[in-house]
């Protein structure tokens, strides 16, 4: 039986009338024949709430209580769908982390998955029915219910793809898959049809918010196919494969040598003394340090402005003063193969960003990071997009 | 180190402040030094607004989905006092029906308890922490999440006294006790200081809703003593114990016959033809069947009007046509000991009842019930109450 697993995020299903709309469009599928796992994430705002109730009793709430709290929210999603499939006369049934097998270590609000001992999804897909997982959670070799940080339902997804050999994963979102740069901000954004993943985990890690990082290390890892694209039209979005079409099918692919831009925002720049035991405390407790600099006896390290609390009281905690703390920055990050080892196409950039104060520039080989005021980011991708990708095609 | 098991309903912990209320009201029964392990029931309205999510997708939601949905209510509001409780600088872990080791059986939305492996609770309570408990929920031996039914919180609280060993089973709760009569249909009501664990089930099963009956049912079993108490001032309740003060203490405890009066309303009665299967499957499904008689070939029940959807809806599964189906019967029972066979008493009882249209009545050695059309039962309950309760004192 070929196997499709089919995430849904917090948007897709944030209310009954989008969870009756996903299960009529996936009847049509169902009678196809093939093996469905639909892995979900809690309704849109049942999180943002549930955090909310636990902030308002603690600053600094423990985090295995917190993931306590959390888990509930895919259970409200995962049973609400199954019942909508049940309504359409499709057979279906609901499993917590815990239950599919998603084993994980006890780092409570950043599990790691260790193994899936998916058994039990194995067996109600061979009875027939469409098994639904909650993304996002799984159980520690304790018994501790435990959380995969932000993006986790897409881990989730891509891991239980991997152990079930799945012929696909498709994450189903609010938008039509991988834009050029968010379609927001510039003028003509153009949707890719195909990224390489290694190109997408770069987007990824540098603000692009349709798929998390560790779900596409994930699928480089076990060579999983995933496809990002729209819950509510479920058109054909982004393939994210090895396989590129050939150069004759998509000319444009390999004319232009920047694919795609990204972005992240309004982060908050801290320079502490380096010291080892902080360091792997910190780096170990906030999971989301977005960049991370060392540099004579200094360490350098950018965050979103939302983690400044936690972090603050972190460092005091442990008695640390930062050296110096500022605000305000942004990163833009153009991803193409190849585009940091190209010394004329950084030429023209630095010269193309004449105007935006650039406070500092990183490349490897497929991308280049700027670092620059926030202010100036909203022109500078603009510009930047026009240039390198309107105008190359 | 003695034990006591303190469960608290939805009302009393309906929201963050009511939950902070009692963290510190807890404080200082924890530095007594006192094993307390905590039984939470889900906040109120999170019941409700789960229930009606599942219903807005299905007029006959699975129940095996069902219990899925509703179990995520304990998992919110036992992190939370969790939380609250390391705010007051209280160590304290919680756990679900599963961690606490709840086994049931496998029959979703009104499980019952086969054993409690509660060793994780020991562990934790011996290390000095509060255990709080997932109320309601337990795991089949197939390891799917199943629900006890209504009171089932209740239930989880008594089973957990029984197998802890624990001292005491406090259920806390919106009001400051066990009332002779509901404090706002009578004119003088009064708190039973304490009530015999026989008197107090047949209350329950009779409309009194402080306590459920199947928890009742478990404390005489198990011979735990059980104490019914206001969660927001936490002063002495109702305590439900064979040991009964001695007539010297609580002179009118044996003066008066009826101890209190317990009512049930806006009850729909259906009369089918006696069915073997149909009276197995319907009681077994149905749980909330409140009164069935059986008598020359008909079966006649009586069940709440918030039920008539799922009654009608089964029967027509089943291709039943009721004989009869009417509606707006209510019940009265007066509660005492040695009720049912004073002739003098119920001479005197159907006396002072010719107003109020008595349809039937039944008795047995602790109570006598009536049967009456719903209009006259607010009348019906002030009079008996000021006869055999306020004058009789």
């Amino acid at each position: 039986m070929a196997i499709i697993v089919k995430k849904f995020g917090g948007t897709s299903v944030g209310n009954i009338d989008l969870i009756r709309n996903i299960a009529h469009k996936l009847s049509g599928e169902y009678h196809k024949g093939e093996g469905l796992v639909l892995v979900v994430s809690a309704m849109a705002k049942t999180t943002d709430e549930l955090f909310s109730l636990a902030y308002g009793i603690s600053s600094h709430p423990s985090r295995r209580e917190l993931d306590m709290l959390l888990t509930a929210g895919e259970r409200i999603s995962m049973s609400l769908l199954s019942l909508a499939l049940m309504e359409e006369g499709i057979p279906s049934i609901s499993f917590t982390g815990s239950q599919s097998g998603i084993i994980t270590d006890e780092k409570h609000g950043n599990a790691r998955i260790l193994k899936v001992n998916a058994f039990r999804i194995q067996e109600e897909l061979a009875k027939g029915k469409v098994v639904i997982v909650a993304g996002f959670q799984g159980v520690s070799t304790s018994k501790e219910i435990t959380t995969l940080g932000r993006g986790g339902s897409d881990t989730s997804a891509v891991a239980l793809a991997c152990y079930l050999k799945a012929n696909k994963c498709e994450i189903y979102t609010d938008v039509d898959g991988v834009y050029t740069a968010d379609p927001k901000l510039v003028e003509k954004p153009k949707l890719l049809k195909y990224i390489s993943p290694e190109l997408m985990l770069t987007l990824c890690y540098n603000g692009s918010k349709v798929l998390h990082p560790r779900a596409v290390e994930y699928a480089i890892k076990y060579g999983v196919e995933v496809e990002v694209k729209s819950s509510f039209t479920f058109a054909p979005g982004s393939l994210i494969t090895r396989n590129l079409p050939k150069k004759s099918e998509e000319e444009e692919m390999e004319e232009r040598k920047v694919t795609a831009i990204a972005h992240k925002d309004f982060l908050l720049r801290y320079i502490l003394p380096v010291n080892d035991e902080v360091l792997r405390m910190l780096q170990q407790w906030i999971y989301e340090i977005y960049k991370s600099f060392i540099n004579e006896g200094i360490w350098e390290f950018f965050i979103e402005n939302k983690y400044e609390k936690e972090v603050d009281y972190f460092l005091q905690e442990k008695g640390i003063k930062p050296i110096h703390k500022d605000n305000n920055f942004a990163f833009v990050n153009l991803v193409g193969l190849g585009l940091g080892n190209d010394p004329a196409f950084l030429a023209s950039l630095l010269e193309n960003c004449k105007d935006f104060q650039i406070l500092r520039s990183f490349n490897n080989e497929q991308s280049v990071e700027l670092l620059l005021p926030s202010p100036n980011l909203t022109p500078a991708i603009k510009t930047l997009h026009k240039i390198y990708i309107e105008d190359s095609q």
